[in-house]
């Protein structure tokens, strides 16, 4: 046994979340891919199944009342809520993140005020953010300015309406400072809109301590919802009453079963619903939330940063050099939850990595990506997808 | 036995689509209720169980290609549309009703050009649509003005761009003009757009005979997709290239992976997706369509007909007179696939029905509303139904 496996021993027996891999179907794969597709908690399928038989199977429409569809995007909210630092009562969950960021982003256009005339969205953003935010501007007459998000403090000013940012970057994991951005846009009378896709269920966030005024993100990375499970939007409470979704269908009505030809908003979180929620998936994200019981976002965040230390030390031991090239900050307070590595060939070297059980993925056009999903992954497991990733460059 | 449970046996046993009944999960229940939500197909708990057991929990990110998740949207939209009559290549299903509403009538806004700027809404749809109309309207700065649709030919003119309308109203069941009032849109140069959502699966609708520009509609009701399920959004293949989403997001990208900082719309009916799709939804959706093999939607009309015939027969007959009004109009070709009668305490009387198991609904004020589902109803249900529905309103 080398010394980086006996280390990785040591790391795993120290480590108080290891319980919570049960909570989870895996197997021999290591896989690092769960900042793309969160691995399958143990206590969906029963649950789904269930949801399937019995609740629409059996009692059908009755469901919607008495086995709590009605509720469940609030319900389901107010479940992701301290994983994000929110009170009660500040997210509803449903729809993609696309449509939650162009609800965010016209409503918060729309909290600024008429005389700001310009939206700023991180220039490195998931690009489905940008083409949203694109269309958001288009539609509300304002002007959009892709900027890096280290130069938003000097961008900002009295024409700024809103600013898009990422937590974490979904290209190469740098975690941006939301704490001094979300001042820094607060100061200048913008309003702020945080993408949390990357963030949310691997680090503490902090929404309500940090005063963000509005927020998305997915649930089928590190919360783990299934694929393409709906996503969720955040409304500080001092805003709801203000706000004003470019999506006001009939599920955001003060009297959804009103039929009224007259739209009046409900109040709270409810306000950013749109259409009948989409159940089934809902469920399945709803069982999978059961794998934080009991579990702190701080002990999250620390291993996961213990594990990406691991990685970049293995790494930096067992790969030729210069064949690779860490693009993550080293920097603790820039780092995310995912090691992004660049190489010349990477999309050949990670399909050789799959091959060998050591699942990644691969962003174009030359980005080998890591998520270290800190419920279920483990340190030998870090050691052995470093192991297999120099024998693959090796090879290569 | 009584004449008309004579009768019903009579239908019954005369009826083609009868077998269809054993592709659903049912009990004694008499289910009314199929527009609102559509029983569950046998089909779907072992399919959503394989997707979620097998597909995301050991395949996990795999699956995105090997078990066809990306493709998906299209690839269902092509199922659905034999039954709206339309080719393959124009359906793209995900998001809610609601947010395809919005896609399709900023889409046709803009497809009608800078020129027109008048939003013609049927003044008795389903709320959802005139508040997300009224919205659409608001951010292309066009005015919305509600019409009887009776009304829409003497209402289009050269400011018209776009019509929003329903096949079948929600309330009344009335079954609208769909080729004579598409025809007068396109011959004034505005664009149609259809809320099928109490038509598909009941009845013919000819989108591509009729020259339909855009139509949306749900996927739970007569298409039996589940709570929730994901919706759809049809453009006609001649707009597709000019089809400008207002929430172009990476879905719809023509190099979705390329993470590509400027917006290139793909071509075809993927233009009208947005977020990653709801897979669960969508996949439960997808085997829901089987109990389609081999049926045709001429039957499926003959047999909903048949049924709100023989139910109104039985009302007459059972039913006090005076107690209850049908809203719903006689004639045929006016007629949607459900019955709504006006009854003083209609709340109280549904109660009532269901406790005794006829499960139809309530809308507010003074309606029942009785759905059938032709695969899966039968005459004898519904002579059933209407005794019931007598003894409930004598009793009251």
């Amino acid at each position: 046994m080398s010394e980086q496996m006996l280390r990785a021993e040591k790391l795993d027996a120290g480590d108080d979340l290891a319980a919570c891999r049960s909570r989870f179907v895996l197997d021999d794969v290591v896989y690092l891919d769960g900042n793309s597709l969160g691995a399958l908690p143990a206590a969906v399928p029963a649950r789904v199944d269930d949801a399937v038989r019995r609740q629409w199977g059996e009692l059908r429409i009755r469901s919607w009342t008495e086995s709590g569809w009605w509720t469940a995007p609030e319900r389901i909210g107010d479940r992701i809520a301290p994983l994000v630092g929110a009170a009660a009562g500040q997210i509803v969950v449903g729809d993609s993140t696309s449509v939650n960021v162009f609800k965010a982003v016209v409503g918060a256009v729309r909290l600024a005020g008429q005389e700001r005339d310009e939206i700023l969205v991180d220039a490195t953003t998931f690009p489905t953010d940008g083409y949203i935010a694109e269309s958001a501007a288009r539609m509300t007459g304002r002007t959009l300015r892709p900027v890096q998000p280290a130069e938003v403090p000097d961008a900002l000013g009295d024409r700024t309406a809103a600013v898009l940012l990422n937590h974490v970057d979904y290209r190469t994991g740098r975690l941006h400072d939301l704490p001094s951005l979300t001042a820094a846009v607060r100061a200048a009378g913008a309003v702020s809109v945080w993408d949390l896709c990357h963030s949310a269920g691997a680090l503490p966030v902090g929404l309500d301590e940090h005063g963000v005024d509005l927020a998305v993100g997915c649930t089928y990375k590190y919360l783990n919802g299934g694929p393409g499970a709906p996503a969720y939007l955040y409304v500080r409470r001092e805003h709801q009453d203000r706000f004003d979704s470019p999506l006001p269908g009939w599920n955001s009505h003060a009297e959804p079963f009103g039929m009224r030809g007259d739209y009046e908003p409900t109040s709270g979180a409810a306000r950013g619903r749109v259409g009948t929620p989409d159940i089934l998936s809902m469920l399945a994200l709803e069982a999978a939330l059961d794998v934080w019981d009991g579990v702190s976002v701080d002990a999250v965040r620390a291993k996961s940063l213990a594990l990406t230390d691991f990685f970049l030390e293995c790494v930096a031991e067992y790969v030729p050099a210069g064949r690779v090239e860490c693009v993550t900050p080293v920097a603790h307070a820039e780092r995310g939850s995912q090691i992004a590595l660049r190489c010349a060939d990477a999309g050949a070297v990670m399909g050789r990595l799959i091959e060998r059980g050591v699942v990644g993925d691969f962003r174009h056009p030359d980005v080998l990506r890591f998520g270290f999903t800190p419920l279920y992954v483990s340190f030998a497991e870090v050691e052995r997808a470093a192991r297999v990733l120099a024998e693959v460059v090796a090879a290569g």
